[in-house]
């Protein structure tokens, strides 16, 4: 349990400057006994009486040297925070760290080696309790040796002979759940635009259109099966063979495919959902609800990626290290199907 | 100058691990003595005599605490490392923290007063060196009150009447820098979307419009300027106005305008840039580079924004601050003008 910090129960200075009536940077002056600060005596008395009233531990930082361990948590990711995709698993992990009383220390080193070095150093010079290593995109990765020797998780990256926890997308779930809307929805010729890009969502997404098909009847068509980059350009180049497959229906890796899709299809005076359905991964923000028509799609759980990575490395939640932790994918339903 | 951390030429636990033939975990623990942590003989002395050849200042924390202040610098944010849009303000603000010793603490507080506050509270309990206190886009903010007390630099957002440092970006020169692109392209009708939404961004690069203009020797016609909600349906829906003003060209609001606009003259059969040229603002990741065609866009500085207010918090950049720090806004030229 939190013995200091932002948890329900635990005693904040924010709560010490409420019962004191004073400002939360004033009782930071008095309990850190900083040189220089003017504090009245009354102030200064009636924030010491709050301490001891409300038993607030005041130096989060003399705490650590004496304990030797931290409030802090490292998060070190290759481009998370910077790139317009999953900065929910901060939000997520930033959360659940305050839940538990804990600090998020974030470090978002652009995938360059040296930047990740020095930011694991810094952790391990900080005491942190342990670092969740982060990636934009699922995919296998080297765990940098630094961290072999503390707590670490793996959160949308794996490394299969690390023995370390991992909290990745169940990228099958979502592919199944993407191709039962599209069956749902009465259609039975349903291609699915994959990604070229070799990674488990590639294989996941794949296996999950199968199973999906496999357990409506439907029989798997390697011939509606389709290869694209995973971006507008792939969705909008694979428009031509679509057409001639006589699919009704598409699967799309992702979204940013479905929206050259949306370009292709247009081009040829075609309607969605009316001449043919589209679905698409992701949920990606400021694409999936305002295309014409917003787009039907699957979420990647970034939110609940990084949540379940602290409750794991805090303890609060337990998982066979042995397999990964599959957080599922959402379906977000709009008017493309 | 720094005396510890990830400058140049201070020393880095790395450093002393690389010098010792030992892990960056092994000097952690012999530098911080580390209870029931196993370390032989020999790597201890290596350790040991590698921290005094190279002056390496062992304990951050420790450090902290004999000079009541550290080496982090706060960034409390709304939503810049969750929302798929200002991410690269924290990037720059880490980047440049780290080239003067100083690591960044992260907290993004999704807009909640309480985590603010939370968050606020505890960079205090940190004892952090300074707050950049950051939005997601420009607009005017209530600084909240604990943060008087600190040191701050308000980033991609403003507070007129607190006195504190401001780092914006030139909402005016980018308005100007679009609209003279289009009146280069040839064109003399050029309609602007601006958006509804009041803002220094609405007022700023209308400015700059009108300036553009008129250094042009070309009439302001305020039938040309018209008001849409700054996303894709926006842009959508004006795009009968657009054309019924008969304007050759159209400088949007932002790329999610000019990204629904794109589908409206699309489905009028007008070509971009032949029959409209179409110029954008922000540089949106996902995607200005990925409509057909390309968008011609000026970007938002948010590197830049993060970099220079860690310069202005540390004192190696010097400005006034009775003015907001503008930061230009640079082209990005691609297909649609």
């Amino acid at each position: 349990m939190p013995e200091h910090g932002r948890a329900g129960s635990a005693v904040t200075m924010r709560d010490v400057a409420k019962a004191a009536g004073v400002s939360v940077a004033t009782v930071s002056h008095v309990v850190n006994d900083k040189p220089g600060a003017r504090i009245g005596t009354d102030a200064r008395r009636r924030v010491q009486e709050a301490v001891v009233a409300l038993g607030y531990r005041p130096n989060a930082l003399a705490k650590t040297l004496s304990q030797g361990t931290s409030r802090f948590i490292g998060l070190v990711s290759d481009a998370i925070a910077t790139t317009p995709f999953a900065g929910q698993i901060i939000h997520g992990a930033q959360d659940e760290a305050w839940r538990h009383g804990y600090v998020l220390l974030v470090a978002d080193t652009g995938g360059n080696p040296a930047a990740e070095d020095d930011a694991i150093a810094m952790m391990l010079e900080h005491q942190v309790h342990g670092v969740l290593y982060s990636s934009w995109y699922h995919h296998e990765i080297t765990v940098p040796q630094a961290l072999k020797e503390t707590d670490t998780v793996l959160v949308d990256c794996y490394a299969p002979a690390s023995g370390l926890a991992t909290v990745v997308p169940d990228e099958e779930q979502g592919g199944r759940l993407a191709t039962e809307e599209l069956i749902a929805a009465g259609h039975r010729r349903i291609a699915f635009i994959n990604t070229t890009t070799p990674s488990p969502a590639q294989t996941g997404r794949l296996a999950g259109y199968r199973t999906a098909l496999e357990a409506a009847d439907l029989p798997f068509d390697p011939a509606l099966v389709f290869l694209a980059a995973p971006e507008q350009e792939g969705g909008y180049a694979a428009t031509g063979e679509i057409i001639e497959a006589q699919a009704t229906a598409v699967f799309c890796h992702n979204d940013r495919v479905a929206m050259g899709l949306y370009d292709g299809l247009r081009e040829r005076e075609l309607r969605i959902p009316d001449d043919i359905a589209v679905m698409g991964f992701d949920n990606q923000d400021v694409i999936a609800a305002h295309l014409r028509p917003p787009l039907s799609t699957v979420a990647l759980p970034h939110y609940e990626l990084g949540a379940a990575a602290v409750r794991i490395l805090l303890g609060s939640e337990t998982h066979d290290a042995a397999r990964p932790y599959l957080v599922a994918c959402p379906p977000v339903l709009r008017q493309s199907v």
